[in-house]
């Protein structure tokens, strides 16, 4: 690929938001204190994950640490998760559209039938599902409300408690994935669904890949003692128990506050190409910003790419700028709308210089 | 549970086995040499794991590092093969009888129809596959050829060739699982399933589990370059990539030559316990035995324990026994023999007393 080429790809943080010094410190500390169990077995059967970093999950995000499976990376967790509320049965699933690729896809090889809820500046379109619920109602809703992966849009809370009361009178559960929730560079940060949640069931998916680190490979699923206790025996079956040595460094890099101050740490560091991120799309694509994201790694956009989808992504690379096509992040069975594409536009990863020559060149590829 | 019971469970290392001072060192050069790199995300996209760890990994069993896949362990890897393999196509698949339990129960779990070939004391019973073969030519044979777990039974070098010779002939896969290869206390090793394969198509499981650390999850499948690739994409839609960590950590301990010697030591520590675990069956329950081991970390019975197995183990364990019972070992579909039933009696983690109590007490409970 030349090199000059603007890769507008995946979600990986900026080094500069991984403090990896001090990461490096709490794992010489953890094997100092812990090592010979460390490389040992850990523990299995009825296994939720280390009892010290379940405790500090359970403060960071206002649970019982009971609730809490740790699981190798987030993704993981959704791969169980799917498997416990689908089992192969074809039950319908709603997601956002767009949505994070790699959830879609999950609930696709466990035998959900995937179809999305088209997404507004606010978060779902809640007329839109009401109007499916009243056809089918699906085993689970599953959102990104915060910072949407791959949009960039934030549940509005009006909405949350709407979502929220259609679940407890369908009786759907809600699956709400928040890697990007503390990453707010502007404004108020919204109750979770979990926290709002009274008669309806949530269930949480966290992570501290972007809080903290993505190598350590650290998800976890909030959910009730039952599932989480459900959840564990089948992690059980699939790989025993997620790596001891990365469960003890979180647990220190979280109870030494190092979470709290890299949180602050990225935000500072992200909230500038945030915002020169918007400044640059609204001067060069106008109203293709589907809304401004104030958090989280994603720029969205909706352009006119005329009838050849295809033709328009081999332009746009032409002219140095590489994209992921829109379809990726819809349900299999469903293409995006015909003369209309939408693009995800990480802007973590790069200066503002250049996401804006990439936003400039994405501009020409369009005319 | 009564701290004077005899447990004979798991297959867990004696912690004497696992080398935690020099993995201390090692983890901690790993994060000075590579820490930044390792608390980012690993790579992803036709990922087979740590190049470094996978030519150590190629030398050790005389592979191609193209061929090879690095797993969080070995069961996470056996899970992907069976998705891959499987398909949830309800094809058959054919297992030692006693088989490893866990793998008996993914393969269930990805759709498989599992049955067993009774072992014998030189590995399972090919007329009987012969036999079997007329009928219905299965996905794949698995197999646990050295040190079997959970009999101890090793595949004989004839019944090898001739295993290999029914898979070029009916075109099934062999999956050889071989954790404990290493772990030799007397006499020769014999050719792997891959070294003896020619025309058949053989895939080799291995972990490192048994001969460095379980603790850091390394598991790796064999196979040819295709499969290799497709099972990183499979994983990359479950887990993204393994640890980096872990793979690092592994990788310094292959090439400095810490496994060699772990190896080494640990075999030094179990040949007495493997001694001793062999002369107590024989002396308390004679013929029981199912062979002489000659290595790994199990001794496999079978015993006659009257028409109520249930019974019989809640006898056993009111003498001071713990015993897994032996229909855990076979697919589930099937029944151990009414009357006799296998057991399986790890030495690995016990000192001779212990193991000897722990016998007599069985002996007494068939009375």
């Amino acid at each position: 690929m030349n090199p000059d080429v603007v890769q507008f790809s995946r979600g990986v943080p900026p080094i500069e938001a991984i403090p990896a010094r001090e990461l490096a410190e709490h794992t010489e500390a953890a094997v100092a204190e812990l090592g010979p169990r460390l490389f040992q077995y850990p523990p299995i059967g009825r296994y939720l994950g280390d009892p010290t970093l379940r405790e500090q999950l359970a403060k960071r995000h206002d649970a019982d640490p009971d609730h809490i499976l740790v699981t190798n990376g987030s993704l993981q967790a959704l791969d169980l998760l799917a498997a416990h509320l689908l089992s192969g049965s074809g039950a319908a699933v709603y997601v956002e559209g767009p949505t994070y690729d790699r959830a879609a896809r999950i609930f696709e090889r466990h035998g959900g039938r995937v179809s999305s809820i088209p997404l507004e500046a606010d978060g779902m379109d809640l007329a839109d599902l009401r109007e499916r619920l009243r056809a089918e109602v699906p085993a689970f809703v599953y959102t990104v409300p915060d910072f949407q992966n791959p949009s960039g849009v934030t549940l509005s809370l009006a909405k949350r408690g709407e979502l929220l009361g259609l679940a407890a009178e369908y009786g759907f559960t809600v699956i709400e994935d928040i890697p990007y929730r503390d990453l707010r560079f502007h404004g108020e940060t919204l109750p979770s669904l979990s926290e709002l949640a009274e008669g309806a069931r949530v269930i949480t998916l966290g992570s501290l890949s972007k809080v903290l680190s993505p190598g350590l490979r650290i998800g976890y699923v909030i959910s009730d003692a039952d599932t989480a206790l459900e959840l564990a025996t089948r992690s059980e079956g699939v790989y025993l128990s997620p790596v001891g040595l990365c469960q003890a460094v979180a647990a220190r890099a979280l109870g030494s506050g190092l979470v709290t101050e890299n949180v602050e740490r990225a935000r500072d560091f992200l909230r500038p190409r945030h915002d020169a991120a918007v400044r640059s799309v609204q001067s060069s694509l106008g109203d293709a910003l589907m809304a401004v994201p104030d958090g989280g790694y994603y720029v969205g956009v909706r352009v006119k790419t005329g009838s050849d989808p295809d033709a328009f992504l081999d332009r746009a690379l032409g002219a140095g700028v590489k994209l992921i096509s829109g379809s990726a992040f819809y349900p299999s069975t469903e293409k995006s709308t015909v003369d209309t594409m939408f693009l995800r536009l990480p802007f973590q990863a790069m200066t503002p210089e250049e996401f804006s020559t990439g936003v400039e060149r994405l501009a020409a590829s369009l005319s």
